[in-house]
């Protein structure tokens, strides 16, 4: 069973992998297509009337249907489809669960809008949303179930596996294993980046406490960016699947690994390092003045446009939408034209290894074949400047900032070069809009957005070094490429306040192996800048919902000095309602009825229990679900006649293997069976007077083991305990403990506990039982 | 004073990168030397000489003293300089410390060591090595200070900083997390793979429970790197440093960043993958053909050579080191003479854009100026084809195997790649010689041999793929490099067992970007097979050596089934020897003498702690060392008339913060200040019969909030607990214990825990304390 077991968490780790490399092709497809169809139908637009008020008004109409069905997704879908899902997962992660969160229904609502956002031009990204649906997706998988598909379905099938095709992993700690895994799926497919997403993971949900668990995660990143690639492939060629090279493609990569030449366009010199700190510091600081502005955004949507007003909600988004639209439109149309390159050096711009660029959604090809040129309301030999970066997907746009002109030989000069003034418009056009959309009622996310922002100054900080070299007198020709990248990590390091996994998110997305130690050294002072200013977003938007997130595995230092000073009986709540381990049934729901708490210590003294600061024998804790399990089923019931004693608790329990799977499979709780707000009441209006009458034998049901912490523990310790064992709650001893005897490590190695189940079944045996 | 002690973190984090760096250039820095006087030598008796017994005694000669300085700096310096070290970290990050494991003196022999190993031609590598030294330079910065140079210097200077410059980190849990960035740092600065090295130290150590150790841990890898690159191009060309690109060497590229053009030459077929998989599956069964090996040679070892008997371990060293050389010296001067390849192919095979290769300790060009087509005995204008693998150190030929080549032009087929009889012949001998080199009492590690081994056998497997696709009439080129790689990163699995780690380092340390999922599925295959047949190498190492570790943090499969059997009460030990909080000095050394404990409990009832199955109550833990440390400087000492009340505990702490802190001082264990089995004689004896009729008081000094576990918990609940809260022992409670209140998630927040903080505050100021 162990080994089946086992197996289990190896194949569904494989299987959420091929899920999220499904979707995320699923998403890029969609993208694609509604890219082409809303650039190509107003470049014909324009071709056709030109002018500007016909291709606007195209444009516009576009844009604002496809927002428009990612706001109606979110306002009367699912809302918890909003924003990137990021802050939602990381507080299930951290044990706090929101009702709909990993719903199916959600995971429609998220990926389908996420589309419908980003095609309508919106200044978002999918790796947050992608996150959320990789948790989602990982979720569904390890309960091997889905409530939304037994809700509309449940007549005709059930859709839950039994325990031998799958079906182990439905308690908490496993299904946040999975969900964490999931989320490592899903980033890495949204990036194409398998160690990245996965390191993500890690930092984010830090449940990887088990090499176990974040190899299987490796697993499932790898899978799923194969899945991705594959069917990227089979799409665009199907008939040469078998003869094209894998494993050279970047999300962020203007050409494919093949034909740019990485290895010398990314490299830094050994002074170029006090820049990259100070491009740390600017993105550290522009990435504190987001979250506030952002903290003040929230404050005013709190107050004009909260969440339960719908259709305010939803004038949102189209208003966001239609701002965006706007501003690009008339940034491209009042573009200056400009001469094309020359032709030897267009096909170098133009080069491209593969026929359709699947990841990008470009947006059908100009008629001269220029993919990177668009011609727009220029005449013949000419290229719109600004429509380079502003009529293009917001991804291409950075694949331009960061790749263009980079398959140049070394010796042919690109003067094309996007110039200093675009890369500021751009920067600055794209901050702006990333404060207006981030947090309205529709699918975004925020990384590709913050690393746009970031790319553009970090480049044009590159041109002014070059230029302050230049005007030195010496003829060191600094990477341009690498300081794009440095910026647009650092800035998304400002925002997000994650380290290790952006750099190397960063690196696997553009290809620059070179660059892993500037990048680091950005981010970083990125981070501690941004951190000596606010928390980071996700943090910000966790506690203004206020949800009890303990974000950290280890506390920071000012928190430390909170914790060392409190013990653990300080915080405790010392006056309990406890249940006996027999009570009547009608008491039972009396107590139920009577209190809202969730979980219910076991005692004989429940009176002792209630009152303050006495000790009671604790013989375990039973949760409120399973007590509605029970009542709902009428498990352990009995009659019993006054005088008699209790029987044997073990009489409520079958004997056999197989009923006590079927026992089990009633207690399960994933897929929710029973929702505790809404069923109570149903429940208990079900039980008959008779049932009232009788006894019920908690002893089976209950935990027996509960976490027992020191009284005089310090929080810090309790805080340990919580956030790596993942525990809701913990029962408090006093501060003299009793205790039977000593364990230690000798004791619990491999061959000693062997040894010891040995010297039991031999005992057993010879008892002859 | 918590924000200083957060920066000194970070710092010694950098410190321990910069160190770690600096050793690693010395290291590269002796091994070129050597190498290059070892093969220079040996080519000027070539050219002047000739024939085959001068050159032969002359590399014997040089092979048999550096080897023997590496056998006799292990034999007569550190004992624990021996093999790679990586056990013995492993074994002390789990919480077992062996004496002077993290010594000076062992860093010195193992550096030493390994330098000498390595240029004397042993087949090593020096990863392990650096993982044991990179343990011992991060425990020394975390300490501030040396026993080794405290022994030896101790009369004129205090080796052993104050707290206020840095001296926080003298506990247990401190001192392991830096041990552990030190190994990151250490196996990083060896690879010169940031990223890869930093997954070694989380997926070994597995220490790495908070985000922050790791993203200090990042922090370290990249300083060290950085530092290694810069102290190389600085002793390279000191003048062009500004000018000189950094972030391009790959420490397994026989080309630079720059001129290998990776990107094109790393590549694989959607086909391909079953045939990486069968990779794996080869991989995974050599490894564990050589770890059973292993295990035989080591039981020979234990019975004829044992590690008491210096002299006979000084001789195998010289028997391993002679044969080692005499083989290769024999098939370098066997092989046969093969034409060099036309000039302007050689043009591109001898390409490299740095002038000296500082990392590899190439061993002096040839006076053709040819460095990968050694003369040797060969005439002009050809070259000694086995000498390309047998006469270059293992890391160069090494690099040969994968990198041979790479720069030719994709049209420019390379006829001259190394041949298949050669890579098999290669891996064959390197496969049986590391056989007998791993294990003896020298500094040697197994990445290297490794990695050599499965970079051979990838190849020809490559080789084979292309001739089967030719002779089945496709034109197809499959990469060969990418063979290589995923050979030598799988069989790199197949011996030590670790999975993303290896896959990382393998991309970083040649660039193989385009080959992460590949090499993940191989690695991940060479895993599964290898784990069915025979523990890892390192953890059969532990298991010969018996230390009481525990391995996984979360239990396999089947030893989950034995864990979830037992429970902590029927492993526990329940007659303790415990403590009064204050008793007589005499009975307290009495106690000491009598047992061997390292930890007593304190508590009133002695009686009951020693009566099996009572419970009594715990006050606090005391460990044998702080016992030790009272009884030297006489702390808590103090007469009692009979009769008389005992005074308050208080009265032996002092009261103000300086005073406190000395005290803390003396009681600080790191470094070493007692050892217990040495030293504990002589304290007894230096009790006067005046100082053993006081009493002395233990409650100030006992540490008060022992862990405490459920006596009814499972076996695997204790395994965790043990595993991630680094325990040494826990304190088992009854079955029903007695509990006072709860304590919840909520209560545990920030904002919680700083409003209960503050109502504390508030109510001792009212008090008017």
């Amino acid at each position: 069973d162990y080994i089946v077991e086992e197996s289990w968490r190896w194949a569904i780790a494989f299987f959420i992998g091929l899920t999220m490399g499904f979707l995320s092709f699923l998403v890029d497809i969609g993208l694609e297509h509604l890219n082409n169809f809303k650039f190509s139908t107003v470049k014909k637009v324009i071709s056709s009337h030109g002018g500007f008020w016909a291709p606007y008004f195209t444009f516009i109409a576009i844009c604002l249907s496809l927002t428009g069905i990612s706001g109606c997704l979110t306002s009367y879908g699912s809302p918890l489809a909003a924003g990137s899902g990021i802050p939602e997962i990381k507080t299930y992660l951290n044990g706090v669960h929101i009702k709909g969160l990993l719903g199916l229904k959600t995971l429609v609502c998220k990926l389908t809008g996420v589309t419908c956002s980003m095609s309508g031009g919106l200044i978002a990204g999918k790796e947050g949303p992608f996150v959320h649906s990789g948790g989602i997706v990982g979720g569904g998988w390890a309960g091997m179930g889905s409530n939304t598909l037994q809700a509309l379905f449940g007549k005709w099938y059930t859709f839950k596996t039994p325990r031998n095709v799958g079906g182990f992993f439905r308690n908490d700690a496993d299904h946040r294993d999975f969900v964490s895994i999931g989320t490592a799926a899903g980033v890495s497919t949204a990036f194409a980046a398998p160690i990245g997403g996965l390191l993500l993971a890690m930092e984010e949900g830090s449940s990887f406490y088990s090499t176990g668990v974040y190899w299987r995660g490796f697993l499932s990143t790898c899978t799923g960016v194969l899945t991705l690639h594959f069917l990227a492939s089979l799409a665009g060629s199907p008939s040469l699947i078998f003869e094209e090279k894998f494993g050279i493609r970047r999300d962020l990569g203007l050409y494919d690994d093949d034909i740019a030449l990485y290895g010398s366009k990314y490299y830094y010199f050994i002074w170029e390092l006090p820049v990259f700190v100070i491009l740390g510091i600017i993105a550290g600081c522009l990435g504190a003045l987001f979250i506030k502005l952002h903290v003040k955004f929230t404050a005013f949507r709190g107050q004009y446009i909260p969440p339960r007003l719908v259709n305010r909600r939803l004038c949102e988004v189209l208003f966001v939408a239609w701002l965006t639209a706007t501003t690009f439109f008339v940034i491209t149309y009042a573009s200056p034209c400009q001469k094309l390159p020359p032709k030897e050096q267009l096909a170098y711009y133009e080069m491209d290894s593969a026929d359709g660029d699947i990841f990008a959604g470009v947006g059908g090809e100009d008629k001269r074949g220029l993919k990177h040129f668009p011609r727009l309301w220029c005449k013949d030999g000419e290229y719109n400047r600004n429509g380079q970066l502003f009529f293009t997907p917001l991804i291409q746009a950075m694949r331009m900032i960061i790749h263009f002109g980079e398959t140049m030989p070394g010796d042919m000069d690109p003067k094309a070069n996007l110039g200093q003034p675009l890369l500021l418009l751009w920067a600055v056009v794209i901050f702006t809009l990333m404060q207006f959309t981030f947090g309205i009622g529709a699918a975004t996310g925020i990384f590709m957005p913050s690393l746009a922002v970031g790319g553009a100054w970090g480049r044009i900080v590159g041109m002014i070094v070059q230029a302050a070299l230049h005007s030195a007198g010496s003829d060191l020709r600094v990477s341009l490429p690498a300081y794009t990248v440095v910026g647009a990590a650092a800035m998304l390091g400002g925002v997000t306040r994650m380290t290790l996994s952006i750099t190397v998110l960063a690196m696997e997305g553009t290809g620059s192996l070179q660059m892993i130690i500037p990048i680091m050294l950005a981010v970083f002072i990125s981070k501690v800048v941004g951190d000596s200013m606010t928390y980071s977003i996700y943090d910000v938007q966790i506690k203004i919902r206020g949800a009890p997130v303990l974000l950290e595995a280890s506390l920071e230092s000012h928190q430390r000095m909170v914790a060392d000073k409190l013990t653990v009986s300080e915080l405790a709540t010392t006056q309990l309602v406890a249940v006996p381990p027999v009570m009547p049934v009608r008491e039972l729901v009396e107590t139920l009825q009577r209190c809202g708490h969730q979980a219910f210590p076991v005692t004989p003294d429940v009176a002792k229990a209630y009152t303050s600061d006495e000790t009671f024998p604790l013989h375990g804790v039973i949760k409120r679900i399973t007590l509605l399990h029970l009542l709902k089923h009428k498990l352990g019931f009995f009659s019993h006649p006054p005088g008699t004693p209790f029987p044997s608790s073990k009489t409520h329990v079958p004997k056999d293997q197989k009923a006590r799977y079927a026992l089990l499979a009633k207690l399960e709780q994933f897929p929710l069976k029973i929702r505790i707000k809404e069923d109570q009441d149903g429940i208990f209006r079900d039980l008959t007077t008779g049932d009232l009458e009788q006894m019920i034998d908690l002893r089976p049901f209950m935990q027996r083991t509960p976490f027992i912490v020191h009284g005089n523990a310090s929080l810090a310790r309790a805080y340990r305990l919580f956030r790596t064992m993942g525990l809701h709650h913990m029962y408090v001893g006093p501060a003299k403990p009793q205790v039977v005897g000593v364990i230690t490590r000798k004791d619990v190695t491999e061959e000693n506990a062997e040894l010891v189940l040995g010297m039991k079944a031999n005992q057993t045996g010879s008892r002859s039982f």
